[in-house]
């Protein structure tokens, strides 16, 4: 970091579409358990604990910035935080993921929601303003929340699902109840996102993480509606808006018409592909597999080349995983990649 | 069943793209455990038992024809049937699926495999025999295997998985160890469907569940050829040849170019399209998601209309599921819709 005080400011004119000197990079997940000077705070503070103490957040936020030459810093934080003051408890249980004690299951359930505004959560917007200024203008920092249909997901089957057959059948027997849920869902995590973006964070991602398991029918009848209120809600805000989800090879054109400026793939798709789907007014965030990090670096370079190759230097481009880093992922290769994406993409 | 002895053909004239009076219909899984008749013989016997008694496989087979209108019968049996003989131990753990003991991880047991022809798996030839004559040529019966790479997927993992990280790292990591592995599985199948096709078998579906993890060039590169080797293999031996994965909107052009008479797609992609990529000069089967079945019955029928709106009355049009039959399915549900999608293809 030599130039002390030069904002690295790839990330962000990808973002906006803008000729950049190589391609820009950052992780989902970037900081996490495959991190020893990660585990070494949780080793002392469980995931709820970091989430809301503001310096325990923004050193975790800070510590692959430290390690890595990524191009953008995202917060620490979870996807569950705004179920909580909504009125949903949860724990985060030992290698089982999230358990949501009081699931919703019947529209009583959805009424006595509470639609709060991001004040709610301040403990974030602090972590923001910390992470802003330890990072001292290096690169940006990127605020995030779950869409309506992934916190549903969360929020009626009381955790992570394989088939979501509580979310689904709740969505087919109760229509009206669901478009109320994710209405509420929709304007607390626009407030929500409001919030961090006045405290400091430089571009939004909304994480729709679960929303491929849906039919393109039963997303743009559901789901779409309620994605698009917080992206018009946000799109005056001045920051780049992401849309992320995966397994959503069929979804990327209602994706994008629901918003966003920058539309995030998974690998099961070809980024070429996905960006004639998705329009080249958009940029495009994606698309390595996670697991490919586990595999000799012969075969990373060659996947990360393909990846470069199929976005051929068209402006608006952010290199990125298809989904977040996997725990056990090797730290040294995580290095190396971020490494060859700028290497490969020297214009 | 007043017509003893017709042979309902419409499950077989259309995989050969042959005109219809209805759109024909099953279900996979369809017998299984949402059915109490299957319930009752569960709790008397294992799935392994069941599957090796051909008693009892041949009954469990004609339950739901008994129940339902489904216009094809599909052995029972179990995807993981010819790992025995190859030399992998495994058992059913209850609600946690297939546990495997000696989970494959390094190339020298990629060697100790053993490349079984069908002979070692008679009892499913067994079953056949005694379904077909039990069917008494009510419906055609369906015989079936799992693909290489979801073989692979469970021989490596030791079970189901979310990630496949151990499958493709080793996929990554040692690729001729992953090819021979492969082959042999490839091989193993092929001489598994083909005695299942000799011992009555009148259509043969493969099924690679779990493929729609992986990216088009990978599956390109480390699947398609040993799919192809069997598709080849069985290809002069006068029966539909059926090739079934979910998650595959970006896979179908592949999965076709591998093989397959009829290709089955999940509810992630509109049929019509996915029709389109696979070539009309191939069969198709789906897509309705499982979850629907769990819908009130306006709800299924909306949604079995637009499959057949989308199937367009074009011959080749396979009704069936995109992907198993969920435990705790309403069996009444199950009976209606076979009846929906009669009633409302009505030619």
């Amino acid at each position: 970091m030599g130039l002390v005080g030069a904002m690295n400011e790839r990330f962000l004119k990808a973002c906006r579409r803008e000729a950049v000197d190589c391609t820009p990079v950052w992780f989902m997940r970037q900081a996490g358990r495959y991190m020893p000077e990660y585990q070494a705070i949780r080793a002392k503070h469980s995931i709820l604990e970091v989430c809301k103490t503001p310096e325990l957040a923004a050193q975790v936020t800070l510590q692959p910035i430290e390690r890595f030459s990524l191009d953008a810093a995202i917060i620490f934080a979870d996807l569950l935080l705004p179920l909580e003051p909504m009125g949903l408890r949860f724990d985060f249980e030992e290698g089982e993921g999230p358990v949501i004690h009081n699931p919703i299951r019947d529209r009583a359930a959805v009424e006595r929601l509470r639609v709060v505004d991001g004040g709610e959560l301040d403990y974030v917007a602090d972590a923001i303003r910390q992470a802003r200024r330890a990072l001292a203008g290096r690169v940006p920092l990127i605020g995030f929340a779950g869409a309506p249909f992934t916190l549903a997901s969360y929020a009626i089957e009381g955790g992570g699902s394989r088939h979501y057959i509580e979310t689904k059948q709740f969505m087919y027997r109760e229509p009206e109840a669901w478009h109320r849920l994710l209405d509420k869902l929709a304007r607390v995590v626009t407030g929500y996102l409001r919030h961090q973006i006045q405290a400091g964070a430089q571009a939004v991602q909304v994480f729709d993480s679960w929303v491929g398991c849906l039919s393109p029918d039963d997303y743009a009848e559901y789901v779409l509606p309620h994605v698009r209120v917080i992206f018009d809600g946000l799109k005056h805000e001045g920051v780049p808006l992401i849309h992320f989800g995966t397994g959503t090879a069929t979804l990327l054109r209602l994706m994008r018409e629901a918003g966003g400026d920058v539309i995030g793939v998974d690998w099961r798709v070809h980024l070429d592909e996905a960006w004639e789907m998705i329009g080249h007014d958009a940029a495009i965030q994606g698309n390595l597999d996670p697991v490919v990090l586990f595999a000799p670096l012969h075969e990373i370079e060659r996947r990360v080349e393909e990846i470069l190759k199929r976005a051929a230097g068209r402006p608006g481009h952010i290199f990125n995983l298809g989904h977040g880093i996997l725990p056990n992922t090797p730290v040294e290769t995580v290095a190396a990649t971020v490494d060859l994406v700028h290497k490969l993409s020297q214009r």
